[in-house]
């Protein structure tokens, strides 16, 4: 079993969807143990105590970026956290942190990598690209985090068609219930079977 | 009823679909009544004679490129051309060819636009560079031609999913099936449509 910690900074629904992973037996491998929030206030925080995960958040405006991935890391050390999830964080972490939780990070980008994705790409601006271009797919990628933005190993992808009547928000809404939501939890559970395995291959 | 030009350098598999597509009764807007290939020994070239579809062969190495677009513009307007298809047609257009036949030229790129397209990206570099970065999912798109390459209004996508075991070679056939050979007939017919309604609104 995989000690999992989500990092968040909004709303949570990638986190209730690994949440709701766990009840419905999709997310076995793998249990989340630990939220961590960078800024007061993320209704992500809330979904943990009702659902009585351990959160933390760490402000990371206030702390300043060393401060607060130093605090981040003695936060993950001290709970024996295997797999690091990204969901909704926006915070861009060092490459010291990466390498340090190499092949241990995944994040969930709401676009079909390469597209729309790098420097800038997050959240509505994603989906405010997608509709200038005037894609008619798009879609989600969960994918190993790297220091490259959006840069690292693909795990998952899925596409979501794209309507004539789509605003950034209607958009974003489906590209999350129609594939961030599956391939999150689906990915999560993969990372958590090969990080496993490994540990069983290591004893 | 459009008279269709496609402009073709190889196999000529998507002229075979749209010829099918005719046959079919998929493409009812419009009538392909002329092939055009920019080398000599296109299959292409073969199937148009199959099809009793008159083909014209411009050598392209030959003739040089001013001299090329020339003789392809008189064959186009001798022809009375409303829209012409780019079928795996290898030949970059010049700005002043592209202005002519603007709104009225298609083209079918092999992967999701904006990924894996523009300048160098062609034919089986495409799916190269897909399997290259670890997409799981890649497409096709049929799209308005510009004088910016692959940059023009996109008209049609279709997603298709790469396998495990893929090579370039099996995910090529796998987008034509899939993908190409289903949109670029549909985006045909919707364009004939388009110009059929232009023309009758002018009237």
């Amino acid at each position: 079993m995989v000690r999992i910690a989500v990092l968040v900074s909004g709303g949570g629904t990638n986190l209730q969807a690994l949440l709701d992973a766990e009840r419905k037996g999709i997310l076995t491998s793998g249990k989340i143990v630990l939220v961590v929030a960078d800024r007061e206030g993320c209704k992500a925080l809330e979904k943990a105590k009702t659902h009585a995960v351990p959160s933390l958040m760490l402000d990371k405006n206030t702390l300043g970026k060393a401060e607060f991935e130093k605090k981040l890391v003695e936060a993950l050390e001290e709970n024996g956290i295997g797999l690091v999830i990204l969901a909704g964080f926006l915070s861009i972490l060092s490459g010291d942190f990466c390498r340090r939780f190499e092949e241990r990070m995944i994040n969930v980008h709401p676009s079909l990598i390469p597209s729309f994705s790098g420097k800038g790409f997050y959240g509505l601006k994603v989906h405010e690209a997608a509709l200038l271009r005037g894609v008619k797919v798009t879609g989600a990628t969960v994918h190993i985090v790297d220091n490259v933005p959006d840069g690292g190993r693909i795990l998952m992808q899925k596409a979501v068609e794209v309507m004539d009547n789509d605003t950034p928000e209607t958009l974003q809404r489906r590209v999350m219930e129609q594939a961030e939501w599956i391939i999150l939890p689906q990915a999560a559970e993969m990372m958590c079977r090969t990080i496993d395995g490994e540990k069983e291959n290591t004893l």
